[in-house]
Order: structure tokens, then sequence, then C-alpha cells
């Protein structure tokens, strides 16, 4: 299902990331990054907390704008923590949102489609994560000291905000697609980049498909946080599925971190992963001219460490957002 | 913020339930109720996913439909895993939800928004809780056998589904108001009633204002589950705060058990109170013509384990709906 946004422009965004993010290539892109994971906050909840609510103040900021109609914002914390808590300081109408990696832009297309509908003039799309809350929730405490298999990857601390209305500005939300959940029977938690692979493809197929596109129509098409091994099955796959060669096609996971140096193993995830890459570099490059076509791809692993125990396999959905340069 | 909706429709709905919720005063309205707490499955999460399935299966039925163009849907549970299991076996596009015990509503306000712009022909909105998949990841496991005071609430076990479209039916979905975080600093994790009433009193403070109407205009209010004693701080807290006499008013909560027979405590709550409730007899009083006019408040605790063991008070949100009968 893909729906098409007649008048629906990406006027402001924000990124507020931690030190490993810091530490990695795109470091200047970012609005503000802290040098302790802590956030100077007591638990990493709060820090999470923080960072979120501080993407929203430097949106706000950007965007030259008090407030808006109402705020789309989702993490990975059990009952979305950061978000309710930045909805309560916001005192805006809230929709809190949960489709784990796939949230950035699952809140992209609820926005758009609120905003194209005439219902609210304006909306505040958040999403976070903090690779500390979020490891031991999901898998253990980075204090265990546990080591990882090479095809895990990091969860990335930060927080990004994107601030969407009617407004023209230069960067037009043209269309998006709401993903599928898929299931191809992996029940290895440390392997994400594999279980999120098949939804991607599905999607972006689904995409091209609805849109009557060809894969090379966009300059650059991203996913969100499949890393090294789960970017190459993605190019795999839509060969072998659907005959097509991903060619101009990147990860953000890759494009986080320094894979060689930093230790982030096959590379960032987290839903703050997608739009960290996206509203820094990727709409830089937009503004300056050198892309023009780009399809967000935000990959979600719906992973439930409960159900994992009960030796179940881990879900996924990948939703799609199209971004193009007004000329 | 309230949103009018110009065609949208309640086209059918769709009610499963757990025993105890068999035993009480409305079991004649409900689809499908099953005698056991594990729904023949083997644990309590899979017992939750076959509810919310079976929900979904005769709700297809009851609107002669093989599918919807997206599916919304929201649960309790950490990561949402009954509706994304739902949404693997739909093979449709997915919205993940999360206000809590609000999603319900939720789900009508984003679900009517995507019917009302156009984007798609018809959705399934959905929501689902279980007593013992809910107590566990909450508070302690039910086995545990812990006592509880009395203003506790009793998450209702079940799954709620309904179809809406542009399709006239007997019931509009006239319009809704997206709910704003309120926190008030209780941290009693067994008070929820205390915990959302705040939120109940602001949102339909501003759908009154906001749709210009007397709070005697609806011909039933109801909230989802604030239970007894919640009931009354809303009905004190409306008095107070807005001088507005809160009477023809039900709680959800209190309407779907026997309170003096079944083990209920303060009344029922989770998400699925609230649905179990309006979509059965609510509906059913609606079409017979003794209702005209309902506003239905899904309330939601934002409750975190995490944050409640870090001291921390808990947030709440409610969502309204405003049904009409079509004459």
């Amino acid at each position: 299902m893909t729906f098409k946004f007649k008048n629906v422009y990406l006027n402001a965004t924000a990124t507020v990331t931690g030190p490993y993010e810091k530490n990695g290539p795109l470091s200047k892109y970012f609005d503000k990054s802290f040098d302790n994971l802590y956030a100077n906050e007591k638990t990493f909840e709060l820090a999470e907390t923080k960072m979120l609510k501080d993407s929203v103040d430097i949106l706000l900021g950007k965007a030259n704008e008090k407030g808006a109609d109402v705020f789309l914002s989702g993490d990975l914390l059990n009952q979305l923590v950061p978000s309710n808590l930045t909805a309560l300081s916001l005192k805006i109408p809230y929709f809190g949102l949960y489709n784990a990696c796939a949230t950035s832009m699952e809140g992209l297309l609820l926005g758009s489609t609120l905003i194209d509908s005439g219902k609210v003039k304006n909306a505040i799309c958040s999403v976070s994560s903090h690779n500390c809350s979020a490891e031991k929730q999901f898998r253990y405490p980075n204090e265990y000291g546990g080591s990882k298999p090479k095809v895990a990857t990091f969860t990335a601390t930060g927080a990004a905000s994107a601030y969407i209305s009617k407004t023209p500005s230069q960067i037009r939300i043209e269309s998006g697609t709401v993903g599928k959940v898929m299931d191809l029977g992996i029940t290895d938690v440390y392997n994400m980049g594999a279980v999120m692979a098949p939804a991607a493809a599905d999607t972006l197929y689904q995409h091209l498909k609805d849109m009557k596109r060809d894969i090379n129509y966009y300059d650059l098409i991203v996913t969100g946080d499949l890393g090294i091994f789960g970017k190459q099955i993605l190019r795999d796959y839509m060969k072998e599925a659907y005959n097509m060669d991903l060619i101009k096609y990147n990860d953000c996971g890759i494009m986080l971190y320094n894979l060689n140096e930093q230790p982030v193993y096959a590379g960032g995830s987290g839903p703050v992963c997608c739009p960290l890459v996206s509203y820094s570099v990727i709409l830089d490059r937009m503004k300056k001219g050198e892309l023009e076509k780009v399809l967000i791809m935000s990959t979600g692993a719906l992973h439930s460490p409960t159900l994992v125990n009960q030796k179940l396999s881990i879900p996924s959905i990948c939703h799609a957002i199209s971004l193009e340069v007004v000329k």
C-alpha cells in the first residue's frame, strides 16, 4: 500500500547523538552530541529521554515554531518511555507508535497523512534509541561483557526529529509505502540484518510496483539498519526474487560509523540509526543538489525477548518514504 | 486537537474474551469466549495472540470481506507481540500503535484519518490484552498470589476489532479528539484510575470545547477503564476544574464485570476493556435506537515498570471518539 502525498514538506530536522556517533564519520552533521552515554542524567532511560527532548527543542528552534498540532513518536523502550515523557513536556496531542526500528518512517507516513488530509497543519515526528537502555532490555546489560558475533549490529544512541507541514520547503515528502510483517523463521537475536532483509525487499518491490518505477529511478536508496551482512542479503534477495540489481544503494547502519575502527560489529541499528543518517548527511547532499530523489526505508525487527525465550522466530517490517528536492 | 470526519463508518466489530468476561453481565454480546485463560495455546502471550487473530477472522466474516487495505493494532505486551503476529498472518500493511489502554481509540483516530484522506478504502483497527500476560509483565505473575488493594483494576482478557470504511452503515465515526500526556505525580501502580482520570478530564473538556458542545450533548459518555474510584475522581475533577456535571456517564471497566460477585477489585482495565464494552452492548443499544450520540474515551496509563522502579510517576493519556447513529 503506497500513499502519494500532494503537499507535504520536510521543513526542519534535528539530530542528537551519543559519543559513539560523535566519533563516527558524520559527526559534523549532527546538531548536538553528548560525550557521555548518561547525557548527564541518572539512568540510561532518562538519558535517552533527554536526547529526545533536546532533539525536539532544537527542531522547534530550527523550524522557528513554538510547538506543533501533533506529536508522533516511538522508541525501543517498553511502553515507549522516552516518547511518553517528551509528549508530557511538549503538552501537545500525541500518538505513540511502535514498529521497532521502522518507527521513524511509520511516523512520517502517518504524520504526512494527517497533514495531507488537512486534519493538522504541522506535526513533529520523532524517534530515539540508546545502546545501553536497549541492550539491557533486549539482550544483556553491557556491563555483563558478553561477546557478540560478527553479524550483530550496534544499537545507535540518539534522537531524531522532523518538522513536517504544508508550508513549502526544499524537501518534499512525495510518497510512502506501508510495510507488511514478514517472518522467515530466524531466531538468532544477534542477526537482525538477516531478520529484516526480506521485509525490506518486500517493501521496496511493492513501492516500485505501486509507483511504476524502475529500481534506478532513485538517486539513492537507503535501508535503516541492515548492516554489512543484511545489506548483501537484500542485494541477493532483490536479484533472486525479482531479478533487480540494487546498485545505488547503501545502509544507514554502515554509514553511521567507521566500521573498521569502531566496535560496532556489522554496523549501527536502532530506530534512530536511519533518521540520524537520513536527516543529516543525506538531506545535506539533497540540499546541495547531489541527490534529487531518495527512498528511505526504515527496517524494524519486531524482536520480543519473551517470544524468543519461547523459541519463536522474529518477525520484521519495513516502511519506505520517498523524498524529493523541490525544483 | 479534534478531528472531524466526513464519511467514515463503523461497518462491523468483533469481540473475543476470556472466561472472566464470559462470566460477566455482557456475555451474550460477545462473538466468542474462551473457557480457559490459555485459549488452548501453550503460553499466555500466544493465548492473547489467538484471541486477536480470532477477532480479526470473525470481523472479516461479519464485514463480508477477505482483508483490508491496512491493519492498525496495539496491545499491552512489550514490542506488541500479539499485534505483530496477527499482522504477520494477515499479510496486509501494518501500523503498530502504543498508547497503553488508550490504543483502541488511537487506532480509530488514525484509521478514520487514513479513510477520510482517501489514502485507504478500509481499515481494521484492533487491540488486545490478557490478564496473565499483562500482570506478569507489569507487576507480578498471578501465580505469586500477591494481594491487591481495593483501588486496583483487573486487566481484561480478550481482543476487539473494528472494520471501518467509507461505505455507509448504521454507525458513523463523527469526530475524535487526540489526547495529551498528563502526569499528576502518582507512583502507585495499583491505582490506575487516579493516574488516568486527569487525562480523561483534559480530553473530555478539549473535545467539548473544540466541538462547541455541552456536556449533555451526548446520550452517553464512557471512559475505558477508570474503575469505581477513578470514575468518581473524574466526576469530581470535571465539577471542580470546569464546573461541569458529568451525569450521562459510565465506565467500561465497571460495565464489563459483576463487581459485587467477581474478583475484579475496582473494575476492568486493559486496552481491550473499552472496546469490549463499546463494541458489544453500547453499539447494540445504539442500533436499537436507545442511544444516538456516544462519546467513547479510552484511557491509558503509560505505566513502565522500569521507570516506576526508578521512583518516577506514571503518565497517562486519553483519546476520544464520537459515534453517531445514522438516521
